[in-house]
C-alpha cells in the first residue's frame, strides 16, 4: 500500500481542466492497491478515485480494462464508473504516468467473511459473469496454467529455502495441473482477483466490486475457483465447507454450474491456489530494497494445496445437488 | 507518508459505536502525515478524518492538541473539529493507540506559493494567534533555543559528512542565537509547523489550517518566523521579499507587530531555520532500516541560514512601515 507519485495542485489543477468535473475541492493519496498510486477526489460535481497507472500494469491492457469497468456499470454492475473526459475518453495522462478518474464506491471490506458473506459474494460473481457476456473486448489470462511453470522456474532453487520440500511438490502438482487443466468450460469475463479487499459491504449487505486489473477472458468457474480460495481458508489451511457452500449457492441461484464446470471445481481450484502461491513466491524471493509493499505469504497457499490435494469432488468444496 | 497501523474493519465498526456518527459507509488510510496513521472516514452522517497516533506523539500532550482544535473551530477557525464520543471526549483507543476522529476539511496544499499564497497565510497566522488567545491550557515548546544545542549534539561529528563546515558554522548560529534569543515577546498558542501542505486552499481563497501537533505556547512572532521560513524561499536558499511583504502585510492587517517583534523578526527567521536544519539533520542520520518515509533535506535550512546570517533588520524580510 503505497503511493508511489506525487500529484502536485498545478498538475492535477491542469489534469482535471479537461473533464467536467467542477472544481478541485480536495485529494489524498490513499495506502491501497499495491501496484498504482491511487488518491481520493473530491470535486464540486462529487467523490472519485484517481488512479496513475504505475509499471506493473500494462498501458496496452488499459483500454480492456476501463472499458469493462464501463460496461457493467452499464450493465448494472456495483462497480467504479470511469470518468470520460473531453475527448471522450477515460485514459488520460498525468505526471509522466496512464491515468484515470473512476467514481468512488462506499463500501467497507470484510477482514474475516462470515457464511452470509460469502453467499452474497457468490450471487454478486455471478451478477459479474452475466453483465460481462456482451462484453465485446477479450484479454487472454496471462498468468494461467502455461505461465506457472515459467514462474516457477523464476524462483527456482530458492523454493526450497521458503519451506522444505516446496519445490517437489509444487513440481508434482504443475505436471498433474498441466496433464488435467480443463480448457472447454463455458468462458468469459473473469474478475480473477476477487479478494475480500476488492469487495465492499455496507453493513451486511455487499455494496460494490473494485480492481478490475486482472480481469480476463478464462473460464467462469475458474473465477468461483479462487473466490473459494480467497474467501473460505484459515491461514493455516483449514477449509470452512460451510463458507464454500454458501458461496457455491449464492453462485448458482444466478447462474447455475454445468456438470461438467462441477466436475472441474477441484482441479480449478487446485490451480487457483497454485497460480497465488507462485506470484506471492516470486515476490517474496524478489523484494527489492527499500520496498514499500509487505510481500504477502506464499505459504498460505501451499498450506491450501495440501488441503486441495486431498479433494477430488464439489462436494469437498460444499457443492451439492 | 504512510499508514502504521491496520484498522479492521471489525475494530473499526466496535469503535464507531461508541460515537453518535451514523453507520459505517467506507475508510481508507491516506498518505499523509509522516508522525500518525490517517483514516479518511465516511459514515452516513458525513466525512471525517481518523487518526491514530502513533510513538512520536507524547499521549500527555493530545488532550492540548483536541482541545485546541475545539477551542479554535468554536472561536471561527476553519480548522478541524474533534469529534467527541458518548462518554463526551474527543480522545479515544483504537487497536492499542490513542485514536481520535476530526471533521473533514476540504482544501489543497499548495506545492508552490505565490504572493496572493502568502498574504492570505499571514491573514490566517494571525486570526489563529487572535482566536487562541482565550485558549485555558498551555504546553511549552519542547523544540525551542534550549533544545537545539541538544539536538545539534545527537548529530555530532556527523554533521560534517552531510555538508563540509556544517558543524562549524551551525555552531557559532547556536552561541549567537542562545545569547540573543528574545525571551519576552507578546506569546500565547502558536501553530509551530504551518508549512505549506498542512494550509488548504480552494481556489485562491486558504480554506483551513490542519495538523495542530506541534503547537504550543512562544512568541507569536515566531509563529510568522517559521512561516517565512516555510513559505518565502526557493529550495537553493533564494528569499521571496514580495512574498514576504505580502506575508507580514497579511498579518499586521490583523494583528499589528509591535516594535520588539519588528526588531526581533530577523534573529526569530534565523532561529526558525535553526529548529528545521537540526530536526531535520537528526532525522537525515537517524533512516530507520526499511523506513516508509524519505527524510527531508537539512541542506534546505543551512540554505536559508546563509541568508539570515545576512540579514539584520526586518525589512530584509519585507516589512515595511
Amino acid at each position: 500500500m503505497a503511493v508511489y507519485t506525487e500529484v502536485s495542485d498545478e498538475a492535477l489543477t491542469a489534469f482535471l481542466a479537461e473533464y467536467d468535473l467542477g472544481s478541485l475541492l480536495s485529494y489524498k493519496g490513499i495506502a491501497e492497491g499495491v501496484e498504482n498510486s491511487n488518491f481520493f477526489l473530491h470535486t464540486t460535481a462529487g467523490s472519485y478515485i484517481l488512479t496513475l497507472y504505475e509499471k506493473r500494469v500494462r498501458e496496452e491492457d488499459l483500454p480492456f480494462f476501463l472499458n469493462l469497468m464501463g460496461h457493467l456499470f452499464r450493465a448494472g454492475l456495483s462497480c467504479p464508473q470511469p470518468v470520460k473526459n473531453r475527448r471522450d475518453t477515460a485514459l488520460g495522462s498525468l505526471c509522466g504516468r496512464p491515468a484515470a478518474i473512476i467514481s468512488f464506491l462506499d463500501g467497507v471490506s470484510v477482514k474475516r467473511p462470515t457464511v452470509d458473506h460469502c453467499r452474497e459474494l457468490g450471487r454478486a460473481l455471478a451478477g459479474f459473469h452475466h453483465a460481462g457476456r456482451d462484453f465485446g473486448m477479450s484479454r487472454a489470462n496471462s498468468l494461467s496454467v502455461d505461465a506457472w511453470r515459467p514462474l516457477f522456474e523464476q524462483a527456482g532453487a530458492q523454493a526450497d529455502t521458503v519451506a522444505p520440500g516446496l519445490a517437489e511438490r509444487t513440481r508434482a502438482d504443475l505436471s498433474l495441473l498441466e496433464a488435467s487443466w480443463p480448457h472447454d468450460l463455458p468462458s468469459g469475463v473473469i474478475h480473477a482477483d476477487l479478494f475480500t479487499d476488492n469487495v465492499f459491504f455496507i453493513g451486511d449487505a455487499l455494496s460494490g466490486i473494485i480492481d478490475f486489473y486482472f480481469a480476463c477472458t478464462d473460464a467462469l468457474a475458474y473465477d468461483l475457483a479462487i473466490c473459494l480460495n480467497a474467501w473460505c481458508f484459515e491461514p493455516d489451511g483449514r477449509y470452512h465447507r460451510d463458507m464454500g457452500a454458501a458461496m457455491i449457492a449464492g453462485y448458482q441461484e444466478h447462474r447455475p454450474l454445468e456438470p461438467r464446470e462441477v466436475e472441474a471445481l477441484p482441479i480449478l481450484a487446485r490451480g487457483a491456489a497454485m497460480r497465488f502461491m507462485l506470484t506471492r513466491l516470486v515476490d517474496w524471493l524478489n523484494v527489492p530494497p527499500g520496498a514499500l509493499v509487505q510481500p504477502k505469504d506464499p505459504l498460505e497457499y501451499d498450506r491450501r494445496l495440501a488441503f486441495h490435494r486431498k479433494s477430488s469432488h464439489a462436494t469437498d468444496y460444499g457443492w451439492s445437488e
